[in-house]
């Protein structure tokens, strides 16, 4: 058997999407039983490589610790929940090639390569259930919430804390799992892109330049009801049609930003009746960037267009934040790493930035030198039972991740 | 006592008030028992006049008819029911003018004008309790959907059948209230303008050209779910930006009616969530315009656009038509007559059309020779409990009402 094999990853990929979904998909939602499975599943996959040491910490992260030389240690990420109907690939990925690379490690290095590799499986990426991503990665950096995080329930009533319990975890603790960064010197993370980019340049792999700023807003326009038929068009103040001009500006503002994107999800209207003119339209505004001074720029500009177009229809308009994160950019010189493993692999590359969070994203913000690799998405989708790669893409994936390991240790080696 | 005392109009309508409000507007609401006291209300004001006939026809239409010489009759419409919360004048200003007519027609021919004048107070004019308006007006003009309005429930889960019963209407009789036409030869009806345009001319009244034929759909527009951090801008799909075109369109498409205008009462959006690209956006859209073909211009050319914009955005575009109506144009010799009465009242007076419908459109459908009159409303509000109009306006609507009452006598002696 050769150090490194891709097409075991593949085959183990389709092993745990036999064991934890169904027709619909990928069903490891977190805390679950099938969650349960997939883990228990995982933990039977690093006991077989022999000579890891494998524990759960105070926030339910699974932890695979490949003692080496130096303390120092190399974290690889992934993720082994999925959203409900989820897709194949989505998390499990990540953790299945870093579960290839440790064997790769371990059988080079005879079970003590020059630094430490710890592969980790966070505890509820996904957020699934309680509406709240990252929360092992978060608990781990420290960013945790607690106060929010207290009082999430699930659909089924069911609290946070209660739902920590049941699998063990003591919610009061989650934040002692950051002893496990004590000696965190670089982190990995490998995912499926979840956009188009990489498909659209006909690429497989992308070094991964950071995550992107959010700022998330409820924008909020006040006019009057009347009649829509007993009112001249002159005379209305029609809360929609000031909501409306946003749609076309957000596209404006995001060309100017360079490579921002600003979405506005959702539009609702009050009295919301055909027989009235609108007199409040609340839209909600999601607006992303990878550099901090541009995602304030895109905000600036969002607010001086939704206050001009208020004044043009003679209506109000009032912002809400409902949620925002600074961006994330990674670190340079494992970026640079990245993109030479990626052009020694496959001989092309693409440098991107992260539209969605990755648990990543955490460590990036817990002082970790951080650094993604993405692999080509087909369909540009995921969150979905359609979400796919080309297995050709998944083996290159794999290979010009362990190439990236072994960069990040020679790094490690020189800087520790 | 002179002859017309408009005064004794605003007494009545206040009295009405006092019996049939509260804190909240007018609780008049058709086939409930405060509607039933203010029917009973208006049956001793009309009885205590002397020598009219009163009855209630098969569709629960209040009918109080003045025998004249000849049997060709001038109707007089209006409607007590309100809208729960309802104004002081929407629907009972109409109907107590005409008690007024007729008491000075009475008084000044001793019992027998020229031609025979009859009140009806239409059963359900607003529709408020079963979504479906003009209910008595509509049977009596056999316009009346029988399935349709077989199938009608109200919130409680009543069905209209079940509620006409209630007030002694049996269902499938409703449209023999037809016979009541059968000497019709005009009908008049005074109303609020509910709308702003006498108040921005700063006229009490106006003559009314008809009501508006209304063309309504839902619009649905149909892009692509896209993640909103992963997605860039020129690979988005977004339902809302194209329907969001919409919004502004309907004003230029306005614009070039003449007088038509336009509406987008409603916005949804699915998925509706902050972190995705709009996969699917319903708007509702109501065009009214008093010309048949200028209204199927201003549809055609909201088709034309929505399918731009629908190609402009890579989305594809259906529209639903939810329901139309033509315009119903009143007629010439009474809007004459109208305005001359306007003029010779007030001085001034100004054509304009009706955007809401009334009554007097199933009158007009039904072929009998129509015309309204339409008195300032302040704050251009109805269906409101701040509705209003100056007293000193209401009393000109009474005086000028009652004049064109006695040109439309003089109109139907001469062509009679």
């Amino acid at each position: 058997m050769p150090p490194l094999d891709p097409q075991r990853t593949i085959a183990e990929l389709k092993e745990l999407r036999a064991l934890t979904g169904d027709e619909n998909g990928a069903q490891r939602v977190a805390f679950t039983p099938v969650w349960g499975a997939a883990r228990a599943w995982l933990r039977k996959k690093l006991e077989a490589i022999g000579g890891l040491e494998v524990h759960t910490d105070a926030a339910g992260n699974l932890w695979a610790t490949l003692r080496g030389e130096s303390e120092r240690a190399l974290l690889i990420g992934g993720h082994i929940d999925s959203v409900p109907n989820g897709g194949w690939l989505d998390g499990c990925l990540n953790v299945l090639a870093g579960v290839e690379i440790l064997r790769r490690l371990h059988a080079q290095y005879h079970g003590r390569p020059p630094v430490t590799v710890r592969l980790v499986d966070w505890a509820d990426e996904e957020g699934a259930r309680f509406g709240k991503s990252l929360f092992g990665s978060s608990a781990c950096a420290g960013s945790l919430n607690m106060d929010e995080a207290r009082g999430l329930v699930d659909q089924q009533g069911v609290r946070l804390p209660d739902a920590l319990a049941h699998v063990g975890v003591e919610f009061q603790r989650v934040k002692e799992s950051g002893v496990e960064l004590r000696h965190a010197a670089a982190y990995l993370e490998l995912h499926i892109e979840q956009g188009p980019v990489l498909l659209d340049l006909d690429l497989p792999l992308g070094a991964v330049l950071g995550t992107f700023g959010v700022e998330r807003h409820a924008i909020t326009f006040h006019g009057q009801a009347a009649h829509s038929g007993s009112t001249p068009m002159n005379r209305r103040r029609d809360a929609l049609r000031a909501a409306a001009k946003m749609s076309e500006e957000i596209y404006r503002i995001a060309a100017r930003s360079g490579h921002g994107v600003c979405t506005i999800g959702s539009c609702t209207t009050k009295p919301g009746i055909v027989t009235s003119v609108v007199e409040e339209c609340r839209v909600t505004l999601d607006q992303r960037h990878l550099d901090a001074a541009a995602l304030a720029r895109m905000l600036a500009e969002a607010k001086e267009a939704g206050e001009r177009f208020a004044q043009e229809g003679n209506v109000r308009v009032t912002w809400d934040r409902l949620w925002r994160i600074d961006p994330r950019p990674f670190h340079p010189a494992l970026i640079a790493r990245c993109d030479e493993a990626i052009r020694e692999t496959c001989g092309g590359s693409h440098r991107l930035p992260s539209g969605p969070l990755h648990d990543a994203a955490e460590m990036c913000g817990a002082g970790v030198p951080t650094v993604m690799m993405f692999v080509q998405s087909l369909h540009g989708i995921s969150h979905n039972k359609i979400e796919d790669t080309k297995e050709e893409h998944l083996r290159l994936a794999v290979m010009a991740f362990d190439r990236l390991a072994d960069k990040t240790i020679a790094w490690l080696r020189a800087t520790g």
